[in-house]
């Protein structure tokens, strides 16, 4: 190994594979303590759904943020497993054909293609599920008030209030329930607000959730929270910029889709370039917050960097 | 108000109608902290299912089960109204075309017919999230490791190797995932072990988390939890009974369905005589669990009886 500092698609692919690890370890077990057996119908469709894909960005982002407090090991791992299994969930049943109906994720079939609908349902129940056991399990952290925050925290970050009110606020905005069917056109702050919700908050908590297990400072946690809050409005930037630009190869799903519904995006409704520009704004914008941390946050103002910057 | 004792369907009536009105409230704010807004469709969706309808049998045994140890309070009830939210969500998900595929329940059409597909989905995955986002909430219970605790164990008798996993093998014994499409022939083990996944989890739990919000002790809650099982099992049987001999008019849902899958149940293993003989025997050894607490388990007794011998 060169004793060079690595680069941050290293650290993360690094991070990503103990998170890899984790998540097989959490699915693995027959029963646990007051479980029955687990039908390994759905067990098999919690891993197609969880293990083989993706960055893992948001499970990163925990363990970066635990460390830049000085906190380490398979309690920051789990907790950053747990978070990865809401979002996880969420990919499963968007996917289904009553809501986004898309039949490739990460290059693969979709759970409900590779399985059927009634399991892709229950696989992402049982994910959710299982996100929370996991966060809630005295292995995660030592401290049960601790825990507890971060039950709730993650609950509303992906609840009515967020990720899932999100997705609602999306399919509304597709014309799903209108009456005749068409878009509505969203304005700049009805956009943002949708994304903060959808993708945001399941952005922010991560970084909350890294302090907080380090016991960091309430105004450390705040910090890490705006520095997330940026990060997910750059995620969803970027996302939208490579809907436009990237091919369905390079990003192992369908793309072209936003336009093909409609879908009012910051892209679409102030162009190309000026978002492109917004990005730049938001990486230091993202640097800055962290700024009183110096050189120990250098992981996570890469991440934000990588965030913006991805190509897939 | 009469000065006699109040029979027990005044009891659960007046139960149910604390824990409606906590449901109420949980759905109703426009946004918690950590929320961005709360989606009206959504809240709607969730309101449908919680709201207007149901025993309230699982929260009435939390109730119970506190009170029967000294706690009372709101804190009890909001504990109570989160796992109904869980048995809410498990309904909206269960009726869903892709699983049972039933158009009424409580009377009243489900989720998915008063809304559509892709409202029901979601509301269902809010539900479970503002569940354990309820049990997690500081004004559930002062101690963090409590609330943690009560998260973890509802999270065990709901996911995979609970409520959700017993679905999956409800849904492979009615032949879903077989070649010929044909019902499997449970043997005895078989259907108890699906029934105490699929709903018996989640009559237990109840019982355990009112002894543990009042400070119960280990021996206590297991005790209680024991009691829990039997009562699950009682309910299942009823169940099955109540398939077999009640109207749908009196059920507010489809009956003969159990017949019409070819449903593997004990009633159809060993006949509906032996099983009500069976009820009978459980209700004894429900109130034969329950014996070290006297007279103080009155309404938990007279709740297996009530399970035992419900009409609809």
């Amino acid at each position: 190994m060169s004793s060079s500092a690595p680069s941050f698609a290293e650290d993360l692919a690094r991070e990503g594979a103990r998170v890899e690890a984790m998540l097989d370890r959490l699915l693995a077990p027959p029963a646990l303590p007051g479980e029955a057996v687990r039908p390994e119908r759905l067990r098999a469709a919690m891993a197609h759904a969880t293990l083989g894909g993706g960055k893992r960005l948001r499970p990163f982002l925990t363990i970066a943020a635990a460390a830049m407090f000085g906190a380490e090991g398979e309690g920051v791992v789990r907790a950053a497993a747990a978070l990865e299994m809401v979002h996880c969930y969420s990919l499963v049943h968007d996917d289904l054909p009553q809501m986004d109906d898309d039949d490739l994720r990460r290059g693969r079939p979709t759970v409900h293609r590779a399985f059927d609908e009634a399991t892709a349902i229950l696989a992402g129940d049982a994910l959710l599920t299982l996100a929370f056991d996991t966060m809630a399990d005295p292995a995660t952290h030592a401290d049960g008030a601790v825990r507890a925050e971060l039950v709730l925290r993650l609950a509303r970050a992906s609840g009515i209030g967020g990720m899932v009110g999100g997705q609602v606020l999306d399919l509304a905005a597709e014309g799903r329930w209108s009456a005749d069917g068409r878009a509505e056109a969203l304005d700049d702050a009805a956009i943002r607000r949708l994304q903060a919700m959808k993708t945001g908050a399941l952005l922010r908590f991560p970084l909350e959730a890294g302090a907080m297990l380090a016991g960091a400072s309430a105004e450390d946690v705040a910090r890490l929270g705006r520095f997330g809050a940026i990060v997910g409005l750059a995620f969803q930037i970027a996302d939208d910029l490579l809907d436009v630009e990237a091919s369905a190869e390079a990003m192992g799903k369908a793309t072209g889709k936003d336009a093909a519904r409609g879908k009012g995006t910051l892209v679409a409704l102030h162009g190309v370039a000026a978002m492109k520009a917004e990005l730049e704004r938001l990486v230091v914008a993202a640097s800055d917050e962290l700024a009183p941390y110096g050189a120990r946050a250098a992981r996570l103002t890469a991440a934000a960097r990588f965030v913006a910057e991805r190509q897939s």
